[in-house]
C-alpha cells in the first residue's frame, strides 16, 4: 500500500485509510468492505444518484435560510450537489445497492461525496471536514430515515418520463398496426380452438388499448405514490433535530429543484416506514409486465411456423435463428419480454417480501426495495423500446392465409347459432369435423337457411361486429 | 341406482341421468364428473352466485326488450334470478371452483339451475328445456366469454361494501387507540435498536393512517376496475350474434340491477381477455395485507415477553396459549393475520401467473381468478374483523414500563446532537454503552451542556416533534 | 339457547357452554369463535386427523408403559384413537386450517376428541375430565411444539402413496402413449417454430421421462424429510417435562403405528422451529407442477385447431365447449391443470413465506405450511389423476397431418447442413420460404447433393436419430 | 466511425462492420444490439464463460477422434478453449444476460470469441472464417440446444465447491460458538413469549445442525442433478447431424475437461428441454435463504436494544450506525443477509415461470433461468461468507442478563406442570402475572409442593433436558 495514495479519516469505529482521489469517505469505505454482494452499485442509477444530491440540496437550502447554515458551506454544497445532478462524478456512488443499515450507506456515501466536493469548491483538501462535514454539515437536520426514502421516491419520479414515453411509442405504434390491419379478416381463438372472425387490426388495436389502461395508471398513480415525501421526519418521524420551520422549506425547495410538485407527508411517523407506495407501484409494472408477456406469446404464437404453426404474422428477423438449423429466424425479441417480464414478476416478490419485513418505526429492508424499483423501471422501459423498435414496427402480415384459415374453419357456424339454435349448429359443426366437410356445405344439404339468407349472415363483415337478427328471416 | 330418482338429459356429447331433484343440468353434471379438484364450490361465494343471476336478468330484460325472448320465458328467468339474488338455492352452484373451459361450467350451472328454477314457475317439470332452455333462452346473445367475466366484476362490486366497512372500522378502531395512547411516553425503534422517544399514540396513529391510504386506493380504484364490463362483446368481444341494441339495454339494466355504475368497455375484443383489472386489484390486497402483516408483526414484538420481551402492549387473551405451559397467553391474532397475509400473497402469485398465461382472444385461466379473488377478499375482511374485535380493542399499554424503557436508553442522545455535535454525542452514546452509565450522567460530568438547557432539551415532550434550536443556547 | 343442549367447561379464561353431543371442547370452541377465516377444517384432510390420533396413541403407550398413564386411562385413549384412525369422527376436527398459536388449537382439538371418545368408551359423560382430562392424560409428556409437527409429518407420509401412485399411473400412461405413437413421424418445433423431425412417441416419451425424474426424486426425498419428528422434544425442543425415556418410546410406538420408518430428530430444538421438509417438499411439488403445466401446454398446442392450428392430436371430449359456439370442443382438463400447477406454486410462496417468518424457539406459521401441503398434495394428487383418467388416456393422432406438416416444412433443410455446410443451408431455407418452394425442389435445382444421397439423407427415419456423416459422400 | 477499425462480417441477414480488435463476430454483435436490458453480461460470471469453453473443447475433441475436424483446426480450437478456462479473454463476452432465442447469442459469442482466438493462433486474421469457421467448425456437431444448456450445468458444477465451502465454514462457526455458549442459560421463546429455559449454546448448535441438512443436501442433489447433460442431442435431442459415436466420445471428454462426473442423459429429448433441474436447484438455494433470513432475523431479535430490547447477544459493530443518531450500531450484517434472501426467493420465481413457460421441445426462457442461477449461487455464496466473517465470528453475550431474564419469568413454572397438574400452574402463572410476583414465591405461599423437591425441580440445568418425574415425590 503506497502511503502516499491514502488519507486518512476516522468515524466511530477508529480510523481507515481512504484512496486520497476519492471523493468518497470512511463511511463509504466501510460499506465497500461490509457489502460485497450484488456487484451492483449506485452508480448504475443516474436518477438515483441525482435524485439524493437534489434532497441534499433542499436541505442545504432550508438550513441555510434558517440560519443553522452558512452561506460559505451552502455556497460549497450548492455546487457539489449541482455536479451530482448534471451526471458528474456519478462514479464515486460506489455502494452496493444491497446494504444492511437501511439505507445509511447510500446516505453517507452521498453526504461523503458531496463534502468532498464542497471542499473541493472551497479550495480544500478531501478530508478537511472541520470545514465542511458530511453529517454535521451535509446531512444537517436529515436522517437517512427521511433523506434516503425521499430520494428513492424523487429518483423514480424523475425517471417516469422515460417509462411512460416508452409505453405511450409502443402504444402508439401497436394502434398503427391495428390501423394497418384494420381490413384483414382472420379467425379469432379462445382457448387455442378456433372460434370466431376478427379482423387482426382489432388484435392489435386491443393489444394497444390494453396497454393504453397501464399508461394512464402509470401516469396517475406514480405521481400520487411517489409525491408525498417524509423529509423533515428525520429518525422516525417526529422530528427530532429538526426546527419546526425545516420541513416546509426543504420540501418547498425539493420541489422546486426536481421539477416535480412534492409535498410533505401528512403523518411522518407514518411515512417513515412505510413502503406501500413501492409495493402498489411495484405492482403496476408487475401487471404491465403480465401483459406485455401476454401479447409477446400471441405473437409468438401468431408468428409459429412457418409451415407447421399459425403464420399469420411475420415478425421482423433480428439474428439467425439457430447454431444448427440454417435458415431458422426465431421471435428473439418477444422471448426477451416474455423473460423480461419473469424478471420484474421476481422483482416484485422481493420488494413484497422487503416490504412485509418492516420493523416498528422503520423498514430495513429499504436498500433491496430501491434497487428493485429502479431496476424494474429501467428493465421495462427497455423492454418495451426493444419490442417496438425491433419487432412490433416490422411486423407484417399474411393475408392470403389467414383468409384461408379462417374460410375453412368450423367456427363459421356460430353465425348461424341464432337462426337455427344451439343444437343444430352443435351438430352441423360435429358432422364437418367427422366427416371433414365444410359448414356451409352441409347446411345447405340440410337446407337448413334459405341461400340468400345464407350468404347474408355468413359475409364475414358481418361478422366481427352485432347485427341485427330479425326473428322472420330465420327458419327457426 | 333408483332409476326412478333420475331424468335423462342431452347434450353434444350424449345422454346422462340427472338428480331429479337438482335444479342443475347435463353440462353441470359433466363439469362434477371432471373436476373433482379443490372441494371448493361457486356455493361458497354468495356474491359470485347473486352476481351471475344478475347478468342473466339483465340479459333477459335486454332481449325482451329487443323482442327476442317472449314475455313468459322472460317472466320465468326473472322469477328464477330473483330467488338466486335473494341467497336461495345457491347450494344448486355445485361446480369447482377451478375448472377448465374458461367458465363454461360457471355459466351453464347458473343457466341451467335458472332454467329449471323458470320452469318450476312456468309449472313445468325440470328437464323439459323446450319451453325454457338454457343456452336458447337464459344465455341468449351470451358466451361465456362475457357473461362469466363480467359476473366475476358485479361479484367483486358486490363484496366491497364489507371490505370497505371491514377496513374502515379498523381504522377507526386503531385511531381510537392512537388517541387513547397520545401522552403515552416510550421509545421509538429503528432496526430493533433504540432510537428516539415517541408516544405509543403516534404510533398506533401511524398504523391507522398506514391503512387509511388503502382504503382510498380500494374505494377508488375498485369501482374504476371493475365497473367496465365486456357484456355484449360474446364470443370474443367482437359482439357476434349480439343484435347491435343489445349490449347498451344489457349493461344499463345490469347498472340498475347490481346498483353499481356499471359500463361498457370501450374495447370489447381487449376486455374479453383482459385480466389486468384482477391482477391490479389483487396487487392491491397483497399491499394491503404486507401492512396488516407488518402491523400484527408489530403488536407481536410490542406485546413480547411478558418478562422477557418488550412488554410495551398487552393483547388481549383470547385462548390458552400452551398445552404444556400453563399460564402462557400468545398473540394468536396477530399471528392469524400474518397467515392471512401469506395465503393472500400466495394468491397474488396465483393470480399473476394465471393472468400471464391468456392467449390470444380469451384467459382460460379465469375460473382461478375468480376463485382466488373472491376468497382474497372474504379472507382479508374476515381477518379485519377478528383483529380488530379480538384484538386492537382490547389492547392495553403498559405506561410505567414504557417510560422506564425509555429514560434508561441511550438513544436520548440524539436530542444533543445539535447542541454538542455528532462526534461528541457519539463518543458519549459509546461511553454510556460501555460503562453501563446513563448519558445524562456523562454529559454533566463534561460539563458539555449547562444544566438549564439540558433540562429543557431533554424534556420527552420536546422530543417526540421538531423544534427549534437556537444557536446561541448551544456551547457548540 | 336450550340450555340442556349444552354442557359447561373451564379453562384458563373461564367457562363456556360447549354443544353437549361435542366431542371437542371448551378449547376447541375458542377456536372456532376466534378463527373464522379460511372455511377450511381439518376434517378435510382426514390423514392428518388419522397422524393426530397416531401421535396421541404412540404418547399414550409410551406414558403407560412408563407407568405415568393409569391403564384404564390408556385403553380409553387408545379406543379413541383407533376410531379416528379408523376414519370415524373426523367431523369432530372443526377447527379452521388457519390458527394463530402454533397449531395449540388443532392439538386441543385432537385431545379433547379423544378425551371425550376416551370418556364415552369408560361409560363417563362428555365433559368429565377428572377422569380422562385432555391436557393431563392425552397431552401427556407433550407439547403442542412436538406434537402438531409430528403429526403434520406423519399425516404427509400416510399420502403419499396416494401421490406416488398417481403420479406412476400417469407416467405409465404416457409411456403407453409414446409406444403408441412411436412410428409416427412429424414435425419437432424449437421457439414454436419448425425444427427438425421427430416422432410423436419420442414427445410423449419423454414427457413420461420428464416425469420419472420426480416420482424418483418425490420417494427418495418424501421418506427422507418426513420420517425424523420432533416428538419428545416438548416445549421448545429441550425435553421440559418429558422422562428421558419417553421419546425413544414413542417414536418407535410411533413408528408401528403409522407403518412408517419414523425416527428421533437429532437435534430437537433445531427441529421444533425448523421448516425445511415443508419448504423443500413444496418445492418438489412446485417443480412437478411446472412440469404437469408445461406438458398441458403443450397438449392444449398440438391439438389446437383444429382447422387454425396445430392439429396433430385430439383429445378426448369432456364437455360441450362453448356456450354460444355450436360444436366446440376445449382441452378443458389440461387447462384445469395449468390452474392447478399456479394455485400449487402459489401455495408453495406461502409455505416460504411462513416458513421464514419463524422466530427464535418456534415457527408459528405452522397451521398455513401444514395447509398448504396436505392441500398441494391433494390438489397434485387430484390433479393427475384426472389428467390421465379423463386426458391422456383418451388422445388420438392425426397421422397424415402430421407427416404432411413435416414434409413441408423447412426445417427439413437442417439435415443438409453436414452435407452443403450451414451458409448453403440457410441461403436455400431462405429461398425456399420467400418462394414459396419446396426444399428438396431448390436443392435439385441447384444440383448441390446428388439424387442417391439425397433421397438417403432426406429419410425421416433418418433424422430422427444420430447417423454417421462420410466425407466422400458430400459434395462440400 | 473510422472504418479502419473494423472489419466486416456476414451472416444471413447480412453484413457488419464489427471492431477489428473483438474476438467476437458479428453474430454477437447483433445480439449486442437486440439486447440491452439487464446491464449484466456473460463475462460477470466465469464460470459459465469457463464451462461455454469446456463444451466447445470437449466438441471438438470428439470431432477430431471422428475425424471430422482436422488436427490443424482441433489445435486451434484447444488453444482458444483453453485460454478462456484459465480466465482470460472473458472481457469478450458482452452479450446480456437477458436475451431472446434460447442461449443461440451466448453460444454465437463464445463459437465467435473460440474461432478468432484459435484463428490468431494458427497466425490469421481475425474473421477469416475459411480457415476456422464458428459454426462450421467450433459449432460442429452442436446445437445452441445441447451445448449451452450442458454449459449452465457444468458451470454450476464448477461453482458448487464454494457454496459448499462457504456454508461448511458458517456452520462450523455457528457449531463453534455453540460450543462457547454452551453453559450459558436464558430463556427460550416460542411465539416471542417467554417459554421455557434452554442454553444460548443450544440456540446456535440449533442454527448450526438447521444449516447442516442443507449442506448434506446441497452436496448430494447438486451433483445428482447437474452431471447428466444433453449434449449430443443436437436441436432437439433426437440427435440429427450428430454422429452416433459423438455422443458417447463428447461426454467421455467432458467428464475429464470439467473434472466432474458428467454423464449422457437417458432420453434427450426430454432432457432437451428440460428445466426441472434449475427449478429443484433453485429451490433448494431457496429454503438454504429461508433458514439463513431467519437466522438473521433470530440475531437481529436477540441483539435488539441494547436497552429496550432483547440484549441478549451482542453484535460487532461493522459501521457507524446511524447518520442522526449518535452512537448507534445496527446489525448491518443480518440486515443484508435478510435482503439477499428476499433477492434470491425472487430469483426462484422467476425461474419458476421461466421452467414453467418452456413449450414443445425447447424452453426458449433459459437464458433467464441461467442468470438467475448463476447470480443466486454467487450472491448466497457471498451472503454466508459475509455472515461468518464480519457477524458470527465476533458474536458476544451478555450472560448476567441472559440469567436475570430467566430467573425473572413466568415460563419456570412449565417445570411444576408434571408435579401441579395442568390447572394449578394456569393459576398460579396467572396469579404471577397479574400481582407481578415471582412464581415460586407464589407456590411457597400456597404451599403445593415441598422445598427441597421444588429446589430441585427448578434447578435450570434440569429444566434444559428431559427428567424422570416420580409420581411419588410429586403431590398430585
Amino acid at each position: 500500500m503506497n502511503i502516499d495514495a491514502f488519507r486518512t479519516e476516522h468515524d466511530l469505529l477508529g480510523d481507515l485509510p481512504v484512496p486520497k482521489n476519492a471523493y468518497y469517505g470512511i463511511q463509504t469505505l466501510r460499506a465497500l468492505d461490509n457489502f460485497k454482494l450484488s456487484g451492483v452499485s449506485l452508480s448504475e442509477y443516474p436518477n438515483f444518484v441525482s435524485a439524493l444530491a437534489m434532497v441534499k440540496l433542499a436541505a442545504a437550502d432550508a438550513n441555510h435560510e434558517l440560519d443553522c447554515l452558512p452561506s460559505e458551506k451552502h455556497t460549497a454544497i450548492t455546487k457539489a450537489c449541482q455536479q451530482l445532478i448534471d451526471g458528474k462524478h456519478h462514479d464515486q456512488f460506489v455502494v452496493d445497492m444491497i446494504q444492511g443499515g437501511a439505507g445509511t450507506s447510500t446516505n453517507m456515501n452521498a453526504n461523503e461525496v458531496i463534502a468532498n466536493l464542497g471542499l473541493e469548491s472551497m479550495g480544500k483538501e478531501k478530508g478537511e471536514y472541520q470545514f465542511l462535514h458530511p453529517n454535521n454539515d451535509v446531512n444537517m437536520a436529515q436522517s437517512t430515515n427521511d433523506a434516503y426514502p425521499t430520494a428513492i421516491r424523487v429518483g423514480l419520479l424523475l425517471g417516469q418520463n422515460d417509462l411512460h414515453l416508452s409505453l405511450e411509442n409502443l402504444i402508439q405504434t401497436l394502434a398503427d398496426k391495428g390501423e394497418e390491419f384494420s381490413g384483414l379478416l382472420k379467425m379469432g381463438r379462445t382457448q387455442l380452438q378456433d372460434a370466431v372472425p376478427m379482423t387482426l387490426g382489432q388484435e392489435f388495436h386491443a393489444f394497444a388499448n390494453n396497454l393504453r389502461e397501464d399508461l394512464a395508471l402509470l401516469k396517475k398513480l406514480g405521481s400520487d405514490l411517489f409525491t408525498p415525501v417524509n423529509l423533515g421526519g428525520t429518525a422516525i418521524g417526529t422530528g427530532i433535530n429538526a426546527d419546526p420551520r425545516y420541513q416546509g422549506i426543504a420540501v418547498e425547495r425539493l420541489a422546486a429543484i426536481s421539477g416535480h410538485p412534492i409535498t410533505a407527508a401528512t403523518d411522518l411517523v407514518e411515512a417513515t416506514s412505510d413502503m406501500g407506495s413501492f409495493v402498489l407501484f411495484s405492482g403496476l409494472l408487475k401487471r404491465l409486465m403480465t401483459k406485455l408477456s401476454k401479447i409477446s406469446n400471441d405473437l409468438r404464437l401468431l408468428s409459429s411456423g412457418p409451415r407447421t404453426g399459425i403464420n399469420e404474422i411475420n415478425l421482423p428477423a433480428r439474428q439467425p435463428g439457430s447454431s444448427i438449423m440454417p435458415g431458422k429466424v426465431n421471435p428473439v425479441i418477444p422471448e426477451a419480454v416474455n423473460q423480461i417480464a419473469f424478471e420484474i414478476i421476481g422483482h416484485d416478490l422481493s420488494v413484497t417480501m422487503a416490504a412485509e419485513a418492516g420493523q416498528l418505526q422503520l423498514n430495513v429492508m429499504e436498500p433491496l426495495i430501491a434497487w428493485k424499483m429502479f431496476d424494474s423501471v429501467r428493465l421495462a422501459t427497455r423492454g418495451m423500446d426493444m419490442l417496438r423498435e425491433l419487432c412490433i414496427e416490422g411486423i407484417t402480415a399474411n393475408e392470403t392465409h389467414c383468409r384461408e384459415l379462417m374460410e375453412n374453419s368450423i367456427g363459421i357456424v356460430t353465425a348461424l347459432n341464432p337462426y337455427i339454435g344451439y343444437e343444430n349448429s352443435s351438430r352441423i359443426a360435429k358432422k364437418a369435423l367427422t366427416t371433414g366437410c365444410g359448414v356451409l356445405e352441409l347446411i345447405r344439404e340440410e337446407n337448413l337457411i334459405d341461400e340468400e339468407l345464407l350468404a347474408d349472415i355468413l359475409k364475414p363483415e358481418h361478422m366481427i361486429a352485432p347485427r341485427s337478427v330479425t326473428k322472420k328471416t330465420a327458419k327457426l
